[in-house]
């Protein structure tokens, strides 16, 4: 008889749970992903400030499933999937359409930034969800630096060095921080004209309080060190417009060059492609069993799927994608070797982190509630530990030691696509000896 | 009095040699670059053949600088030199066309690849000069596996594992042993459908044997090395046709989807910029004390000028622009201290190494020619010297050792800037809370 055909589309946390947790499964695996590569999706922040290069984050998806005998990965896009026919439609390397049918599948595709309805804001203030995107915001911050210094006009300074971060959730926080570190620490020294350590970080949220999802204890601890760092704090007020020039902000005009997007979040289209019921969100409400009502061989896990427990929507996040895809995985290897089907899923919390700075973090788990260096190295060792590979936890480890140490950062480098060397004009001599 | 202002083009080895020559000299100094890297050019196969990351071989300038008080560095880019009025034309970040004075130039624009006239090549064999362009390649190579993987038709693996390379310099060989070490150790067990050591590479080039510059002996030890790595070498005959299917070699066509450019090097425009002489390649020629002729206070140093030793052109490899730019800038210090003029510019040959492989470097310096192990030792060293900081010597070191014992890359990475994650629909729930 053949083996019964898994597909997993998405490679991200939930994903690579669920694959892995098929190793020793008697199946035709395939993980389909966009991207090569899985991304440790925590760390993007510190692409996009410097501190770490993107290879320290992301690592080839077949290499770490390269002894997996039974997974094929395919870098391809999902398109649609027909839940009758059972076969999902991908956009192969090679754009074209290509049906993948399946036994069992596992959705797991993520999550991309949001807009709230106000798409035009992303020409001006980009988001941070991929690889690509933490690059051309890296390029972005150390280029405003840049202007600012061949801008012989100092009253030009202020503006070119203000910076505005729209959202006072983690990836805010975390970049607010790590960006005030950046222009006190790293840039020092670097520039003649500007003062890096002039320049003007500012963190936007609607919310009362910056890190809603902390306690109010927390909340504060990690404002005060905000402010420490310099940076300000608009809370209680959206961003009312954002153009090339700036900021609109509870009625006040922010001049700005760089506007980085750390808000929001939409789920994939998986409700659109399984053609089912989703919250209003847009995210795939499913069974105790992560399983879409109706169709038993369709799981739908991580930021794309609509989970309560104990009346509580699941927060989006790591822990959540790892434990259901796994938790879906093992289902089905248990259904197709007979073993005996689990509980339904539940999620165990193990708590929540966020790094302010340099050498500060807030952590609660539990009823633990704790902030400062300790909490930082707790931070440190667990996001580690979740890195895809040993090599990653290495270079890491070290580049953290390194950039701690020195204040150096690892990958301040503005690489320009668009602006690659012009192919020059027929010459003579050059010419001879090859080709 | 006024200090002398002195502007350097370029923060290529040429133009880093001479500001720092220039460090303890009463001067205002302006490194203009359009990059905000250094580049470690002789490293950029590592970058295209995923060895290394970007961030490990390019640094930013002004990091490196960053304790020479008296220079000041800016992205730009020269668009021309107005040698009577004694200022060069540089349209800076923000892309307006800024003028800045000097009293002494030096002109340290390196250069770039050359497709001889058939600049239609350029789409379909692109080149290796810069970051971006390894990137670009990186992407090309990995994508051509992907494709393949992705391909369920086995016949039309053979034509997407075809790799080209046109030109056996020491970038093409050097390319071709990094290639051939990938797809036999690094990508081994990635793969379902395809075997990637089946990969075929072929080396091209017009001349009658590989790294002409080097002895026949070392040429031949080269090849013979290559050839035990699977690569397939087709010498004495140019590339007659590229398109997006293959090329024409001695009327043969060779079916491939990822031709690379290793042939070529045309020097920057500084002749134009400058309307003087040039040799037949466009380098601008240059006197004993590498000045423009009728011009004392104009430098034209590295890949970018022509100078005869001993009857014969110097290459334009690292070695010549390092030391002409340390020249240069020594000259300078000299003249606005009072200090005595040094004797004409004399290149001192260090010697010549390639790696062909993985453990394997050809070398001849002097009378002394080897190969093997100990070549590719003495070239580690003499590599990782040079970087530019020691924190990129670190972290290259240890990437090495960690690729020579474990066969892993370190930066195996397809990111594509053009397919970032679409912005999605306007959402409900989850716009809540943020921004």
């Amino acid at each position: 008889m053949a083996q019964p055909r898994i597909v997993i589309l998405g490679g991200g946390f939930a994903g690579l749970a669920a694959a892995k947790a098929l190793k020793k499964s008697p199946a035709e695996i395939t993980l389909i992903d966009r991207t090569n590569h899985h991304l440790f999706q925590p760390l993007l922040y510190q692409v996009a400030t410097s501190v770490l290069a993107p290879n320290q984050i992301g690592f080839p998806i077949r290499g770490i499933l390269r002894n997996q005998k039974n997974t094929t990965v395919i870098l391809g896009e999902v398109t649609g999937v027909d839940k009758d026919q059972k076969c999902v439609i991908v956009s192969d390397a090679d754009r074209k359409n290509v049906p993948i049918a399946y036994d069992y599948l596992i959705m797991a595709t993520g999550a991309s930034h949001s807009y709230f309805g106000r798409n035009e804001f992303e020409e001006f203030a980009p988001g941070l969800k991929s690889l690509a995107d933490a690059v051309a915001t890296r390029n972005k911050i150390l280029q405003a630096f840049e202007l600012a210094e061949a801008e012989e006009d100092p009253s030009r300074h202020r503006d070119l060095l203000t910076f505005v971060l729209v959202g006072a959730g983690p990836t805010g926080v975390e970049m607010a921080g790590a960006l005030a570190v950046l222009v006190h620490t790293t840039l020092k020294s670097n520039f003649r004209r500007i003062d890096p350590a002039s320049a003007r970080i500012v963190l936007v949220d609607m919310s009362p309080r910056v890190l809603g999802t902390f306690s109010a204890h927390l909340s504060q601890a990690a404002k005060q060190r905000l402010e420490n760092l310099g940076v300000e704090i608009r809370l209680e007020h959206g961003v009312d417009q954002i153009d090339a020039d700036g900021v609109m902000v509870a009625g006040e005009r922010i001049a700005s060059k760089t506007v980085i997007w750390t808000a929001g979040v939409a789920p994939s289209p998986a409700g659109k492609w399984l053609k089912v019921e989703t919250d209003r969100a847009g995210r795939v409400r499913i069974q105790k069993d992560l399983t879409v009502p109706g169709y038993p061989e369709i799981f739908v896990v991580g930021d794309t799927a609509a989970f309560e427990q104990d009346g509580k929507p699941l927060p989006g996040v790591a822990q959540v994608a790892m434990q259901q895809g796994r938790y879906a995985g093992r289902l089905i290897h248990n259904r197709i070797t007979g073993g005996k089907q689990p509980a339904a899923f539940r999620y165990f919390d193990k708590g929540n982190m966020a790094v302010v700075g340099k050498g500060f973090a807030v952590l609660q788990s539990g009823k633990v509630q704790t902030s400062g260096l300790g909490a930082w190295l707790i931070w440190a060792f667990v996001h580690l530990q979740f890195l895809a590979t040993s090599g990653l936890r290495l270079s890491v480890f070290l580049q953290w030691m390194w950039t701690f140490l020195t204040g150096q950062r690892g990958s301040r480098l503005i690489v320009n696509h668009h602006a690659s060397a012009p192919v020059s004009k027929p010459v003579g001599e050059a010419a001879r000896g090859a080709a």
